[in-house]
């Protein structure tokens, strides 16, 4: 980790976290992250996880995070407070509000755990698909600075529409290797923001753009942080898909793998849209 | 719903909360839903989502719930509070929490919302089985009160084994029918604690029993409490998997279907286990 500041990736900038009095945590939101209204929600809930993991009685390592975003957070500053809600010997519940002025815009539970090894077993297999290195980066990104921190490779399911309405519902399935850019060697705070990397559903399978937002999401991570650093930088193949859409609300379903076949994390939403 | 208290479904008299002082809830362990070490969590989900509901301020119907199984739940009394995180104009926030003493035993973080009608779309297909009439009730099911309150009818996947472990590790996939016994309309609550009937995947898989216990339960509920009703108390069909086992942790991917082929919810937990 580089020790000046500005040397800081854009992603531990933006979840920089500042204790100050009474045990509250402060932030910024950052630029580099901005999404069409508010930050990147993947940033708010690495941001979220990380005031957890910096909690002075944390133990272990993240096993399950859920982040609900109540309201559009403002450029600026933030307030982050934890609290314990339990810990036993091995696992640990902590609960964390955001709030600017008198609104909470976002809150999270997250679980803890001193994992032992135990018996392993993996039913799930990695989607086929062509290396990283074969699969040429998307370009012609929309101006949103957040798309410009990852590098994404479609395989399947692209997300970016002419702006012609589909006849039929398209496929709400989308397969691609994602980095961040700068490159950044993966742990859980990178894991947990990859997590929310998927653009929102509808947008594919309609062909046009509505009004959308993640309202909760959440995400296991299956992998220990020594497995996420053998990862290092180099892309993970993510995977989304919707299951049903209607009365103002869809989920998405989403895994991501290391590029040697583990599934590293699987993740749920549910995002309000707007006809 | 009968008006006298004996007479209530035992869902509802376990989720039953009394008003107190300082807006605080009470409510009691319901032996008819006892699992091996306290209640089978999908009461306790049931019960949290219902605080949420009572809540005065509570606005629209159920969309999202995160339940956290923070401790045991010892036999007795216990306490609920629910606050409100942020209510917008269709879209609201909640989050409850179960006392015991001093232990926060689960919380929970709910979504509710005024829902409106926009365009709609089912990508999911409803997986092939025989109709719940052709399927006979599962018989012989261990002496656990809450496997009473369901009558289980599996295609695919029946959970129960014989003692010996597998040789391989099996498949984590059930398919099954699944009605409340005795009968019930189908609405939010019995839907949340539908959504935990998937008996932890691990037990089939290794054909063995480990300790085991969710320690985090989301819910994503699809339908509207009139689609629900539509459902009546018909059997409705359940899906369960597991993606990935390992490092005392596995995941439950799950879906509940209505009997005309709805996706009602899904629902995703991540289950401790000891070897």
């Amino acid at each position: 980790m580089p020790d000046s500041p500005t040397d800081l990736h854009p992603l531990d900038a933006a979840t920089r976290l500042t204790p100050g009095p009474g045990g509250t945590l402060t932030g910024r939101t950052s630029p580099a992250y901005a999404n069409m209204v508010g930050p990147f929600g993947g940033t708010t809930a690495a941001l979220l996880l990380r005031a957890a993991l910096e909690h002075e009685r944390r133990i272990g390592e993240p096993v399950a995070l859920t982040v609900n975003f109540c309201a559009a957070i403002a450029e600026g500053e933030f307030a982050v407070s934890v609290r314990e809600i339990r810990s036993g010997r091995s696992v640990q519940h902590l609960y964390v509000e955001l709030r600017q002025g008198d609104t909470i815009a976002a809150n999270a539970t997250v679980v803890c755990a001193v994992r032992a090894d135990t018996w392993a077993h993996q039913p799930a297999a990695m989607p086929e698909v062509p290396p990283a290195g074969s699969v040429p980066i998307l370009n012609g990104k929309p101006p949103l600075a957040w798309l410009s921190r990852y590098d994404f490779r479609y395989v399947e399911g692209p997300p970016f529409i002419p702006g012609t309405a589909h006849a039929e519902p398209q496929s709400a399935r989308s397969l691609l290797w994602v980095a961040d850019n700068p490159a950044r060697p993966l742990d859980h705070l990178s894991l947990a923001a990859l997590c929310d990397v998927f653009i929102v559903r509808i947008y594919q399978v309609r062909g046009t753009r509505t009004p959308a937002g993640t309202v909760s999401i959440t995400s296991y991570f299956h992998a220990s942080a020594d497995e996420l650093a053998v990862q290092g930088a180099r892309p993970v193949l993510a995977k989304a898909d919707s299951m049903r859409f209607g009365g103002q609300f869809f989920d998405q379903q989403g895994e991501v793998w290391s590029d040697s076949g583990k599934l590293l994390a699987s993740t749920s939403q549910v995002v309000w849209f707007r006809d």
